[in-house]
């Protein structure tokens, strides 16, 4: 049986700022990117998201990101790698020990933002990035592009990896996404986004924005959770694949048997 | 044989601002309290300073503070007993991961600065960090002023504690330490700091700041890494101690007998 | 003609989190209280918002606060009053380089949260305040409290003053705001609190939360923009007030006569 | 008669961490570039650099940096023209604040690291600083690299603007920096740096890393102020510069006939 992991950013609220729905999508998705307090999100914050996926029964991970709160982690800064290595086991720990005081265990860590898309392009990058989870924990999974050099540095540190699609993005024919600024970035039809999601799940193919098929393997699909729309669609996108028979399970299972 | 360990706050330089002698100091200590990114330190701090204590055979614990760089965790913030825990279960974490990344064991905790002296006098606060240590990792040593409400939350929370004593500093009749704003707060004679230290590990006595003998437990010495001057009494002491023929050993050992 | 200012604290957004409704609330109120980085707020929210307040005819005050986002400037810090006076001046600018940008001129400067009660109560924090307001501009207004040291630092200093009530909250006796934690401190009853917020401005009068009716002095009344509910009791006050011949006009009029 | 203007980066201590050696190195000066509290300083420091620069007779400039103590505004980050613009209003705003509080008046303002660097090559992002600081106040002086697009953008603004040299760094043959981590990049003979300055300050010129020489307009040298030598040097240059009839005088005298 087809399996597949729907992933969403959580917890990315900041002392008295909310952002995001995190209990109105958290009955859609099987695994959870918590912020760690570098781009958003506080102890607190921390601590009570990583309760509400317990009690959803959703797998956590960690999502690290650069230290740019006003900027939410989304512009790209010049990190050496031996820095960048340090933050990411720095966030991982912070994060892992209130999973610890819940007594779950933290499953992954996504990049965020900056520091997802930056280096899932530079191999030196990824690879601090994959060696700094393997140090804090080498059963720890990468979630990271499709294709990426995140997924590449995570075979060469022999870290279990899972490789991310995105319902609601186009793609080059490189299988890199296509960038928000350019035109046609967004799939912005949900039917059309449904059908490209079962396509990459259950075929490995996707049309690239060129229009050539291009392939692409995925263990794990981003929803978003900010605005009842994206909470809508990730209710309506876990039907129809359910309904292809495809099972949604917290990414550890989708990827047990590699 | 009498015990004692010596502690020393380190890895508290910040970005390119450098802070402290620490290769200096760690000859002459046994355990080392490094902070944690809130009141001072990063994370590649944190990463060579647990290196630095791990190649000397330092243990290591945890100095967690208030989110106030600024004001170097020195000024009373007023921090809700819920939040206090996070934070301190959010800065355990991000340090013990370093320790787990290079195969060490985070061995205890000492809140630093406004944080220390503030849970020291308020139940509430106290019992919120025994709590968040205790969640974290049941075997941590929670290192506070002897005879404060830290040691209280230990015991109530079922924490192994290390009972804290100052060599430069008065005492008040009640075991506090005299406000440094107060005339004759610090001891500022080595000859009579070090008598003071015999006394109170041996005996289990010190003279307060008003002539009476009071009752003082002593499991670990606070001494100070920030000066050329600091150093040397460091070495100094430690010479006196052995030379009465107590052993410095790090904390878990001082403990290991409770 | 009575005259009174209608002030609200805008530009509390930061980065990508959004706070407040700042667009609907401005059309009822007469002046802002612009944050400025330290509790909330960023440069280009401090533009924005100056912008609107300017095509809006509202007068531009600076709303300082204490350096902690994540608490939002609402935890008391112990902090020196030379540290204060200088963080007031720092913000202060800051504020008013937009000000100037836009040919706007700052007009009054107002402390925030934990800033403005404990400065209240504290004569010296409020004497550093006041000095810092003057040392940048002589010509700016403290909006404090009325009754609170903050005033008396303002007559003290020689600056300018406008005294502030509030429509949704309950007095003690001696003049100041019963605490948030104490039950009745918040007016709940929109008729009560247009019905107090008139007998202030008019008569100067108010009933304490004993009952005893006290004396205060009204230059501006306090308004919240955080809520479809709070914007529709800005208009509803405003037009009540207007109902009673009282004019809502800038802070600068309200204490031209004086 | 020659004159040219000597400028250092003062006030970059932060909280308890100490940087450079302010009072050392201002006596040789004419103009100092104040830290705004993003990549260093805060308000006590600010307060306390412009009093010491007052007290000296020094020109007094901003040095606004990107938002990143722990990367002390070296590292590049992808900020937005808009972006930019409005950090540089607030930063210049926060420092002029404590000038205007001191009585003396801000000269002019010179971005710090990665801001320098960056807007040195790119035309948007020097246009949105030279932009940020007419709005605040069009007699301002931007203090760039001789020959980069700051320059360009002052021109193109109206700004005045100064022409900064390094004795230290050798140069391109368009006139940029040797990046640092090119050899060569460093004068380390400090008989040659003096000479080198003195060609460029009397002939308008100076020698490529590739050896020719190249044309190079200079109203003002980068000096440091960061340890012993730094500020042995800085006396030597200066009486070298003396030795040939060139006077050491502030920014503003230097660009007065222009």
């Amino acid at each position: 049986m087809l399996k597949i992991d729907f992933n969403c950013d959580l917890g990315e609220s900041f002392g008295s700022w909310k952002c995001g729905m995190d209990e109105a999508v958290i009955p859609f998705i099987s695994s959870a990117n918590v912020a760690c307090g570098f781009h958003a999100s506080d102890p607190l914050v921390m601590e009570k998201t990583v309760e509400l996926a317990k009690t959803h029964g959703v797998s956590v991970g960690a999502h690290p990101g650069y230290p740019d709160l006003v900027g939410f982690g989304r512009r790209k800064m010049d990190v050496a790698p031996a820095e960048l290595k340090a933050m990411v086991i720095y966030q991982i720990g912070a994060l892992s020990a209130f999973c610890t005081a819940q007594g779950i265990k933290l499953a992954h860590v996504k990049p965020h933002g900056a520091m997802y898309n930056t280096a899932g392009k530079d191999p030196k990058l990824a690879a601090a990035i994959a060696e700094g989870i393997f140090e804090v924990d080498p059963g720890l999974i990468l979630l990271g592009l499709s294709g990426s050099e995140l997924i590449g540095a995570a075979k060469q540190t022999g870290l279990r990896y899972a490789r991310e699609v995105f319902a609601d993005r186009a793609y080059e024919e490189d299988g890199s996404l296509v960038a928000r600024s350019k035109q046609g970035a967004m799939i912005t039809d949900e039917e059309e986004a449904i059908g490209r999601v079962i396509g990459m799940v259950r075929d490995g193919k996707v049309s690239a924005v060129t229009g050539r098929e291009i392939e692409v393997q995925a263990d794990s699909v981003c929803l978003h959770g900010d605005g009842p729309k994206a909470v809508a669609f990730a209710e309506k996108i876990r039907e129809a694949l359910e309904g292809e028979g495809i099972a949604i399970v917290p990414m550890p299972e989708v990827i047990a048997d590699r």
